[in-house]
């Protein structure tokens, strides 16, 4: 067995997460480039528990050392073997002008500044509620992609859950929609709404407490055209939470949004999120655009697991944690599902750590 | 049954592909911006055949019309039916710099400009072999997409058909592959190909004329780590193309790239094609990339089924026909096939008319 077939095997016994040769390259690609180890495993897509366990093992190897201010180096052997094995860096070309979204939040500089504005009093972050929210930057640009695929102006349209992101709120403030209902189990952020509606006289609006475990009523069902939401990324909570959106839409040819990372799920885990989608529910995937969603550091990083499972004691200092934007589409046939939903699916699993 | 499900049905039945309400809505929405019949055709997201017969109908039912200059514009019914149901413009809020890839060309402008001089003598593209070549600006946004993740240095990667976009050469000219070979049925491109390898000195890259519906040799199978290709869209050919580039796979976690059209197959279609690579060829879709790829205007236009259904005669004065590019990535267990295939699979069925 060559060395980093050895080391993905042993990683996987470790960490009891899936874990193959390409996924070590990857983290030697990344540690040409990043010292950091958060940076590393977003330049690696990994998620945490595997490129933690994954360096435990490089280090073990004498192939990867961490220095005295905690940066992660190879080693001569690890130069020598990345040399030998041909493992280059990653050149990332993304775009400078849309930070590689392939649309400009300051397409619309009047909503971000208002939004930008009005955001500043929001709550902070719990972990309670498995917060951290997305950039300002990142918000508006999920209003103009819902505007440039035609999910916004006239639609009526359900956003649930993760209003730490204030998603439900842009879309509103835009003013294009028919209708917009905003859920969340966080009373704060659903009061912080309410006042911004009450305020600037949005009256197509609703913020309400909702906990998302329980069925909607029947008169939701079907009545929306759009969803958004961001679901927990176990298997249970992903088909929970999409399966719920999609019970909302009225017809063929409506719209559901989400973000997935890989950070807290491995391409193992979507490739079962994608079958759910495709085979059970009958919906088709029309958009996965990489790394459109950025998160801000959230305060509670020190208490999460991945802080504990991490190689290195020092916190992320930049973004590091982004997921791709995902849009599917209803097509005849579609399966709509509003079961209860156990406790027990949130929200940490073997792979999840942020939460 | 309300209008617009009047017509989608009537249109469905009239054309013989599958066809529904939002279909009609959004060409409702396309000619509040556009007059150009394959203009409205490429922002409604349909297919020609589709495109076709809802335009007609709705010319029947009154609500569109032609003028003498072969636009198609609103009559008074249909202004006030899109008021009355509330069908919007679909504002697109695409990148300028990057044309919304989240890659822009112009990140290696070297490249770029090589790229276009060389192209300048290509040969040019002939309908029996369903050729209409990209734009150079999408041949190396492509490259860069595929440096972006970890696709290209140090790779083995099969160029499989389609070469008229001259993405084989584009890549062989970065001399950042570890080894590119490039197939396509077309002796012409194959030739252009080895003679500026030659000139160039590239050493690594080999081209070869080859009909794809023959089976790859043993030594290819398993030999490379991605594969790039541009299949024709009926679902037997799709099957072919993607399962034969997933056979030349070293292992999981490599990657395979191609386009897929809405204005050759429609979200029906995607849907099936999606199946097929989740559930049946076990590899995980990790971007999709809405008009990712442009092409240029064919000369063969009006001699294809589309020129011929269309309710214009007027030819495409513009780009039209964009598709969106694909990677996939193998995961363990993933499935190979390589199997002969059959005449008939190519290239027209009742979605596809612009071969």
């Amino acid at each position: 067995m060559d060395i980093l077939t050895e080391v993905a095997k042993k990683a996987q016994e470790d960490s009891g997460v899936r874990i193959h040769r390409r996924n070590v390259e990857r983290l030697l690609s990344a540690v040409q480039q990043e010292q950091d180890f958060w940076k590393i495993v977003d330049r690696a897509d990994l998620t945490v528990p595997a490129a933690s366990s994954i360096v435990k093992i490089l280090i073990e190897k004498n192939l990867l050392f961490i220095d005295d201010k905690e940066n992660i180096l190879l080693t001569q052997a690890g130069r020598d073997l990345v040399e030998e094995e041909g493992i280059h860096i990653i050149q990332d070309h993304k775009c400078n002008a849309c930070d590689g979204r392939g649309i400009p939040f300051y397409d619309d500089i009047e909503l971000y500044r208002i939004f930008v504005q009005i955001a500043k009093d929001r709550p902070e972050p719990i972990q309670d509620y498995d917060q951290g929210a997305v950039t300002p930057e990142t918000t508006i640009s999920r209003v103009l992609f819902l505007d440039s695929r035609g999910d916004l102006r006239g639609k009526e349209i359900m956003v649930m859950g993760a209003e730490d992101d204030l998603t439900g709120l842009a879309v509103a403030l835009t003013r294009k929609a028919k209708r917009v209902v905003i859920l969340d189990i966080d009373e704060r952020l659903i009061e912080f709404d309410k006042n911004v509606f009450k305020e600037l006289g949005i009256d197509n609006a609703e913020a309400m407490v909702w906990d998302l475990r329980n069925p909607f009523p029947e008169e939701w069902i079907g009545a929306f055209d759009v969803f958004i939401t961001d679901p927990p990324e176990t298997i249970a909570a992903f088909k929970a939470f999409t399966g719920r959106g999609i019970s909302l839409l009225k017809r063929e040819g409506c719209a559901g949004y989400f973000g997935l990372t890989l950070r807290d799920s491995s391409l193992f885990r979507w490739h079962n999120f994608q079958k759910e989608l495709v085979s059970n529910f009958g919906v088709v995937i029309t958009d996965i655009v990489k790394d459109f969603n950025h998160y801000m550091n959230w305060q509670y990083h020190e208490k999460t697991k991945a802080a504990k499972i991490a190689p290195v004691k020092r916190s992320p200092r930049d973004i590091w944690y982004r997921s791709a934007w995902y849009r599917i589409e209803t097509l005849p046939g579609f399966k709509r599902w509003n079961e209860p939903i156990s406790d027990e699916v949130f929200y940490l699993d073997e792979e999840g750590s942020t939460t």
